[in-house]
């Protein structure tokens, strides 16, 4: 390992001893018959936290069979303002402005559908293919609920950097009407590409754009501000670094200073008066107004105890740990990965990079089947030809990257390619 | 009691006694701190069975901590699927015509607008004002969604019976363009009124508008056969009598017939590549087509389970205790307390109803505070002035009916009403 390199300058066992964030790994559950397991897919599942498991099994020990239907009046009916108003502190957003609802692509869609009905003379929403796959298709939904001359556009990228100047000129545009929408994913489950959310930001709403963040990759992993950089819509899913669970609620923040958004979904569970069944109800006055239908309560219960872990850690210190891990990584990638055929298909700017680090390889798939399988090492595979490993820097130490890099090499090297060249993809 | 009335000729001892699902009850959890408690909410928030919990429980000690990622290759990607092909067998429906997904609203939702869409010509939607106030919501934002043409007519009703005449008027309409939509819900949420579904399908197939039925109040309580009544499209909740968990996804039906329906909110779960990371991709060529984002792998784990006691049970013994339960409930009612106030505000008719009874009382909210606080009642309260009943048949005993009744008595003659008029109501 070279000295001359910065990031490599100290061990992984130093920069563990002086993490002060190492305590946090014991607040989350380890498997003991698995102890050589090396997770970097938290950016796909976090790992759950034992305060999260604690409050899920209190509702099957407890709250559901014990208080049945009494414990909506209990503590459930407000969940979803509850745990919003927590993750808005992880967003710079007010209390009132997020809540827990839907799936991420439900969530979506309904923001997209309420911007476009606040741009009723514009048909044009602006995104790039760095987006999640699924949220072009959900926009691309939203423009054909709302009408036939509406329409996605999707900026080309080198497929690594996203493009201000690419999403400037789609913003331009050729159509006279003007963009509607600029959609975009802070940080790309791609390449792990890190947008300046405030400058995107403002040269959207130069256009006269209005502007929906997808924030899955980012929230919990790097430091947002949605107030300062004046953001009108935004969601996110809780089971990447929120570490959720699986499959847990998503969120969705409208601005507080957007009231003529309306959710196209509305339903008894976003009115004014949801205990009145009255089907003339208006909406609720805050982000409340963008719920619909009762909230999975079960799978909301571990996401509460996993964000005040975070927000406990300080964003910042997960940042500095984060953006810390990634470019001991990459330093390392470039020293002995290359040499064996793999690429950083990551932006090496850490300032326009996320919490994870993709890398292509020609056998990619195979690559991280055996490390899954013979390495105990969990990367996720991407098609066609890339692995993305994710550091959580909650529950990781600096060990694990060093170590990640040692078994990688080891797969190459030992044939592991050749042995799981046929195998199935992990999902997702 | 009156042994001139054929419910009331057997004691509820003998036909417990003789109750072939009697041992379904201990196939569920009843807490032991509270063993006079008599649970009349099922139909609102349905008990945990022992397996439900424990499968929930697998996901807490075992599937997410020591699996993470892996799981969704190891059984949780076709939660929608699996469950939902279970429940098919509850509806009459055929493999790969129901998934699990989001909840009843936004299934609702994304139905409504299908259903909108395949019938461009026509802009008007049926229902009544027995169908749940979310439901019109939700209709109306789907028409809202549409287009400024489209409009939702809400028969009215004598709010006990709905009325096939009003829906037959309503849908030949004085508009021009015929009715696009039948939406109701097959049991009313306040009456408890069941329709006969073949027949108010028909009516509207015979009108040209789809038929889209909710089934939330009545799946598990009362047999449904979808494709025997032709219908096209259904969504239902699971936390209901299917005793799927606070909150625990809805499913959707959609017939194999109607191919040309289109999930308005296509996501990545919905494609026919979910892995493929392909934005172009197309929709899965079943009801999985309706499926829009990852699925609460945790808020699903009890349902399976809790399904699988239903097919045991068998609809049809369900249904049989079911109405001899509410047949008893109803003759005790006549008997002891209507001539403390109450009227019955369900129909009389045993096949015009679903498996819970609705009272009237001027101080409904007051009676059943004191029910739930002074005498380990639980009915749940709907405003203005109703109290309903309902009777799980799966866990229930004949004995609870009695005493249900005979603690109600004891509300009224005892000041109850006086001591809780001021409380707040339970939600929901």
């Amino acid at each position: 390992m070279s000295a001359s390199d910065p990031s490599l300058v100290r061990t992984a066992a130093e920069l563990d001893e002086a993490d002060p964030l190492a305590g946090f790994r014991n607040e989350f559950v380890h498997s003991e018959t698995e102890a050589d397991l090396i997770y970097l897919d938290g950016n796909s599942l976090g790992r759950p936290a034992r305060q999260s498991l604690e409050a899920a099994r209190a509702l099957l020990d407890q709250q559901w069979p014990s208080r049945l239907i009494r414990g909506w009046n209990e503590g459930w009916f407000e969940i979803p303002q509850r745990i919003g108003n927590r993750i808005a502190e992880l967003l710079g957003a007010s209390s009132g402005e997020v809540v827990l609802a839907d799936a991420t692509s439900v969530c979506l869609y309904k923001a997209a559908v309420a911007a476009l009905g606040a741009r009723p003379d514009r048909t044009r929403i602006i995104t790039d293919d760095q987006n999640f796959p699924s949220d072009i298709q959900v926009l691309r939904a939203a423009a054909r609920t709302v009408g036939p001359d509406h329409e996605v556009v999707v900026v080309p990228t080198d497929g690594i950097h996203a493009s201000l100047d690419g999403v400037r000129d789609a913003l331009a545009g050729d159509a006279g009407d003007g963009p509607a929408l600029l959609a975009l994913s802070q940080v790309s489950y791609r390449s792990g590409w890190c947008w300046d959310m405030a400058e995107a930001t403002a040269v959207a709403h130069e256009a006269g754009a209005l502007v929906l963040w997808d924030l899955c990759h980012s929230v919990g992993a790097v430091p947002i501000d949605l107030t300062a950089a004046n953001v009108d819509l935004a969601v996110g899913c809780t089971y990447k670094y929120l570490n959720g669970g699986p499959g847990s609620p998503a969120f969705i923040y409208v601005s507080s200073g957007l009231p003529q958004m309306v959710n196209p979904i509305v339903g008894w569970y976003g009115s004014d008066d949801p205990m009145g069944f009255d089907f003339d109800a208006g909406p609720a006055l805050d982000a409340s107004r963008f719920l619909t239908g009762t909230p999975p309560v079960l799978s909301s219960s571990p996401v509460g105890p996993a964000v005040e872990l975070m927000l406990e850690a300080g964003i910042d210190r997960l940042r500095a740990k984060s953006v810390a891990m990634t470019e001991r990584f990459i330093a390392l990638v470039d020293e002995h990965l290359v040499p064996l055929g793999f690429e950083v298909r990551s932006p090496r700017d850490f300032q326009r990079r996320g919490s994870h680090v993709s890398l292509s390889h020609p056998e990619a798939q195979a690559v991280g089947q055996a490390l899954l399988h013979e390495e105990s090492v969990v990367p996720d595979f991407r098609p066609p030809d890339f692995l993305r490993f994710g550091f959580a820097p909650i529950y990781l130490r600096f060990a694990d990257v060093d170590e990640a890099v040692a078994r990688i090499m080891r797969v190459v090297e030992g044939g592991g390619i050749d042995r799981w060249r046929d195998a199935a993809p992990i999902v997702p």
